[in-house]
């Protein structure tokens, strides 16, 4: 998951300069040897597959077990030994997980019976790469189930759970992927997918684009037989935009990242109750009555102010889009220049998208014990290389939280050093997770079974009849009950009855 | 002012049967004779001349006098007669309204300021067919202080205000308008705005199109010399894009009604506040405890919901949209069918845009005392034609409210007949009229000033910069400070300094 | 209705300045000649009869008939004219309103129904002074079926609603009462209902104390047979408390006003929508990003922060009392003084019970077009005074609102004159003065039926098992069901299953 | 901190059950005898001392540490070894959680500054038995800048933190505490707080009672000397009323469980925050659209049903108390029986005080998934021994959490066993802390220096204007600026301008 904002849609119209510099980071790539050492690979790339990832709580100890994986020989319970995993032992534990998982993805359970007797996707030799997690287990079986062929790989070195990479491994998935991974094994385990004896896959799932630029670098004539690639993150969009723009974009791409549920869901709602959990968990402070003040009101902002407003802070927004200032001031924010505020507030949020949104001189001006954290979806929204000075003390009290002590005592409250606090210091809700993964279910299976010529070589919004059934496929667990219309009104509003029911620029 | 709601871009994929009916009327138009009676139009353009607008307050009491103004000989302190309103003599009851009026359009007042010195309207001939009324005068001084000439009438045969007119007429606008015109009257005033000797428009601001298909009809040279048309209501959108669906569409049209401000703030904002002041008006009932269906979850039904449940009311939702369907459930509203609480209910309203959500079997469902009223967009919602048979008694208790009596003596207060409850038994705020008023001063500067080619015959939507012009114009109502980007952060993002700040499919 | 506000229980302590001036008013009223003409009544007293009451609106126009109604003699159709109304005539409309508000009425409706049989107030004969409408016409055709004899008359020369009072002494109540009493009719109107030939009351309702304090006067000997007196205002239990003090109290009184189910409804639920609807009837203005202040965090401040807060408006809070000061600040407010924001709000809201909150210093700062206006319990709490001077321009711009225009043209626009907002410019909802009626039968119906010695010569609170019954009564409404302690729950809880379920310090 | 409940005052009235067993217990408590062995303690004052309290977290590891702090040599950096600690090696540690706190309890530090010249406590020697956390040393430091002696020991034997007794016991402080205290330790420490050679206690300062008990039966003649208790909880409270009902109290006792500050703030804006960090911490659910039911509606239910209903739930209600019920439909909540919703809640929510609200048949009855939990002030709401059958099986998922699984499968997930959920799942909010901390301080203060006679042997509730006093101290957190009367002001409202502000009844 990656947090939307106000402007990071701007992208679309030219190349902003952080899609320059991740440019020039794929060049490097390019000169990269074929057999690269372990750790040898630069941080250009590694940079951008851990930030804003804590690593996540690991449910059975195993810190003692050094060896590599890639050193172990391993089998699962039925002989199989195409996967690596840290330790196939814990596979019992991670099934457990799972069971959870499955309980609040009823989406992906309800699509697993409802489509299982075609088998929509018998024949999909579908390879991924993905956080691996209860619940992306929970969509991959769904996949096989569905009748796909899966291999997988981390799209991050910190964010695999062990016990659910080993529950996959011994229900038979080839899974490639542990805690802790060097930036070579990242690569060699996306490589192990994918460059297989008797095996090519004909669809992509991505998360960030590393899996299809490795193929892109690697193994370019695989895209002959691929007929699609799913791609969730911002960045990965943005990827996939400059190869359609460079006109090397040469299979269909499905963007899952701007669908309406994602956008909403992740976001708003998502936020708005992260951004609470995230404050408690690191600081135990109390809300109500606090002074915040809120950069940025795009979705992710407006569930921040929402939720903190709910409990009794007062908020101050800043923006630099008049319409969105003008939303906030019909939702009862201040709308002030940080400056204005910067010190007199409790809690700085940012939720921008942009850099250097709170710097040096705003973190010399806060007043004593004033937090100070980023909802947004990069880490350079808060200055924090500012803070690396000599005169600063830095003393980290608790797990994700440091105190930044100035020479005359005054210390601020840095949470995950300006990475996203809610993905750092809170946990995602499986419905929000189920929502995008039903969504790149149901592309994999559009993408897979859509007539010749529907797409093209370009990037596609999913077609908003899905996000509708993705979204009718989440209201049984609300005990929603959607209304039918009538063939009467159906044909008052020129709709069909089943959808899709608005016109693609409708805003919700 | 018309409500949006959740279907009401759905007419924008095949043309729904309320356009093809709509379509009929037009046709039945050409039919007429040049030159008509009084009284003897049809009815069918009456209907959507009259539809769900109540009669404004009139501040001056002008009943004894029914000479109609077509009759009568004016003319204003300068000896000018080129005017047909009900009483010059009202002038200054006028002027004081537009004068308060003023206080609360800033945005308008700011144009006149900033733009005057160069005078962006100079040489532009703007004939105009809105509702008259004192936020319109604003708009139509400033048009002038920007150095159009403006010849206006009623859009609405009903809405105009009387001293308003007055007013505008003393200061030398040539307005052709009263409240209680016939058909006739109607066209009569709009033939006077375009038939003149010697002065021909060259700019059009129409709101429901009426204006703009008379020109079609009766004098289409005169599209030679007009530079564009500049539109704000559903209706009259929709006929827009019929004819330029029809390839008839000969001058470049703005629709003013789908641009964010518009959207958002006549829509969420002002209905969140309408909603209680209508039914406050009309029934004087305590919100707190009182169970509410809302049908429809669209930008009206979301502003709807909001404020009942913040005054302590229990609702409920229907939808026939998932996606909404699922916001409707995240912000913690319960999801039905109408069916499932159409018997425990104490409030119904609808804000679908659809035809017989109510039907008369739910009426007779409902509860004693059961509150109906339609926030949609037509008056087609509830189906009040049902009720209209000889077993029920109608018993109008206010203006406005009547209560529908059973055989077994239970009541349904419905409110304004079915047609806008916030048009008909509250006020829109001035300031949500400043922010669609001054939209359509800047559409017509667009359009006067756009360089040969920009436009096409073509419907447009407002350049996303001008929508978030007319935002920045009204921050300072609200002491509201935006932040700049610096040079650095513009770069990173991509973004040019000034805007625009978003791309198009933005959803805010 | 009076609104509560955070200093009103303050008189409990010491004798307050205002209730001093009070008893000096009732000093000159010992001195009144027994005969006395019209209109010749000091005006120290009319002052509190019509201080914060706006007419409200008259249903048939009786304004040609100007006679008074002492000089006319009227029957009703049952040739009864023990009664003095404005016209017999207007009994059927008012008959409507009554049959409205016994719609909303239900737990009088079921008290007729429940106590019918046993008839409780059998042989009572209360006399009643209150305002006249159509909720209170429901009260006493409830009392009447009951058992009891009522005589009544209005405690506010302009509240009566007079078609309600036709319908009354159409249905045979001896009404004295009508809309614009002089001075002298309004004593007139009390003392025929008391000094009656051959009818002596036993049980006073009043409200604001005029008519227990006529009979103090007049007819001390008439307490012999008077068992209680049930009093509703503020004013009228501080009277009440007087007289205890001093030892001059001669029967029971119980105070209804400080029961938990009045202070609660009516201030902060009744408030929190009144706010609401008495700002947009005056003004139309849009709540949304408006910048207030609220002068008090009592009952009535929280009412009025919670609606506005929830609206989009952004509320300050100023207090004395660091309890609610802190209150406000958890429940999200700045809290301020005035000056600090005084130039910056676009409305004032009193409402502390204090005097000279608002002083014409903070008026002269005010910006251009502030809104002023008092939720609090008098007319002092703004300086209105200090507005009449003659740099300052009146202008009467709609019924309730004035601008008052400052010499440089900025204006203010005061509502009310200062006076009550929720009783001047909105409706109070049936709901509210339900509970309120409710328990005025019960404590009459308490007092009545009480054995000797359970009440002595002292003001009383409602038993809470009362104010619990009256709370209960009030639930069907709302198809509220209420849970039943178990034998073994009420057991451990040490309470009786029927309640009390609260000791008497229960803050609620 | 306990939580209050709509019903915890009801004890006031007679002696419920629950008290009965408690006096019972104390029975029991007579005839230990005086020197007894490790655990050999009765467990029905375990029970009490073990409620409803999670082990807080421990900063440093001393799990390797077995040896009973009984048995072990330990001395402060000065030499002094008059206290028993866990490790006295913790104390940097335990001062760094000291520092923190004291930024938060800004009104104790306050408190320190302005009171420390004149020293009030200069000469009161406190014995003192509360939680031992960082917030109860910064209570106990600022006693002892006021002049106090201090011994203390610990009110329960899990939630001690050992790092902050060590920090207390380097700087001076005989603490005798520590994390995992067995029965026999608990009341060792105590004695040795109070049988000390040559130091007599004359305050009290309690938490529970357990303190106050063991000097009434083990040193009755300390009385003598004792200027006042002051007692913070529910229970303790009353032990005190039951102690001088039995006319047994022999010194003045402070209630300072009832003061309004810790009740509205302890209750209502506590747990508003706490019910949404208790269940995210265990639970990871979202609270968007969820389906709540909270069994009961006072200050903690309000805060619960607030929190939610912010957050997107659909809450419910459940209510014995009509009063309360009516509260809770005015505040848009639908009051059913526990049975109407049972089967569609997904989360269930108990603040009653009452015994078996959610009972065995409820469990059976419940959804798949649904979540249990408590948040009143005893873990006898939920029938959790019902569950103890062996049809049922129960695992621990995580810590405080529990699935209890029935034969088909349904899985309950049941939070801190029935414990509270706030106490165990979540952490309180220093500010909270300090307000009620502050309290204790005043209320030593008041007592110590009381003129004989203001007190007798009897509990009192704080001064009211303590209670403001206590508030004010906490406005400048939040930049709050009080408002004063004015002389002119003051007199009108019959009031002292330094408050108090309100009646004893005023409810806030």
């Amino acid at each position: 998951m990656e947090n939307g904002d106000g402007n990071e849609g701007a992208s679309a119209f030219h190349m902003p300069e952080w899609m320059i510099q991740f440019a020039d980071q794929k060049q490097e790539f390019n000169k990269r040897p074929t057999k690269i050492g372990r750790r040898s690979l630069s941080r250009s790339i590694s940079q951008s597959s851990t930030d804003s990832y804590s690593s996540a709580a690991s449910y059975t100890d195993s810190s003692d077990d050094e060896t590599s994986p890639r050193d172990k020989q391993q089998k699962n319970s039925k002989g199989n030994s195409d996967f690596c995993v840290k330790n196939i032992k814990q596979a019992e534990f991670g099934r457990r997980e799972i069971e959870i998982a499955e309980q609040e993805m009823p989406a992906l359970m309800a699509l697993r019976k409802r489509a299982q007797g075609e088998k929509p996707l018998a024949g999909a030799k579908i390879v991924g790469c993905t956080h691996i997690t209860a619940q992306t287990a929970v969509l991959m079986e769904t996949l096989g189930a569905l009748g796909a062929q899966c291999r997988w790989a981390a799209c991050n070195i910190y964010s695999t759970l062990n016990e659910v990479a080993a529950a996959l491994a011994e229900s038979g998935f080839p899974v490639f992927a542990w805690k802790g991974e060097s930036e070579d094994d990242f690569w060699w385990c996306i490589d192990r997918c994918v460059n297989v004896e008797g095996w090519q896959p004909n669809m992509i799932l991505d998360d960030g684009g590393d899996l299809t630029h490795w193929i892109y670098k690697k193994y370019p004539n695989m895209f002959k037989k691929i007929k699609g690639i799913v791609e969730e993150s911002v960045t990965g969009v943005h990827r996939l935009y400059q190869l359609s723009k460079a006109g090397k974009l040469c299979v269909p791409a499905m963007n899952v990242n701007d669908s309406v549920t994602k956008q909403k869901f992740d976001n708003l709602y998502c936020c708005r109750e992260s951004i609470l959990d995230g404050l408690k968990r690191t600081t135990d402070m109390m809300f109500g009555g606090k002074q915040v003040v809120v950069c940025g009101y795009g979705e992710v902002g407006k569930g921040c102010c929402a939720a903190l407003k709910a409990m009794g802070s007062i908020v101050y927004v800043t923006e630099i889009d008049p319409i969105c200032a003008l939303q906030a001031c019909m939702d009862g924010f201040r709308l002030v220049k940080l400056n204005e505020v910067i010190r007199q507030v409790d809690i700085v949020i940012t939720c921008t998208g942009n850099k250097n949104v709170v710097t040096r001189e705003h973190l010399d001006r806060m007043k004593n014990s004033c937090i100070v954290c980023n909802m947004g979806h990069s880490n350079t929204e808060i200055d924090v290389a500012s803070l690396r000075t000599p005169e600063l003390t830095w003393e980290r009290v608790r797990s994700q939280v440091d105190h930044v002590i100035w020479p005359d005592g005054k210390r601020i409250v840095l949470l995950a050093e300006g990475r996203l606090l809610n993905l750092s210091c809170s946990t995602v809700p499986t419905f929000v997770l189920s929502i995008t993964a039903t969504t790149q279910a149901l592309a994999l299976i559009e993408l897979y079974n859509a007539p010749e010529g529907r797409y093209k070589q370009d990037v596609y919004l999913l077609p908003k009849k899905m996000d509708e059934y993705v979204a009718s496929l989440h209201l049984p667990t609300f005990d929603a009950h959607l209304t039918e219309l009538t063939d009467e009104q159906a044909k008052y509003l020129g709709l069909n009855k089943n959808g899709p029911f608005k016109p693609n620029y409708y805003r919700y």
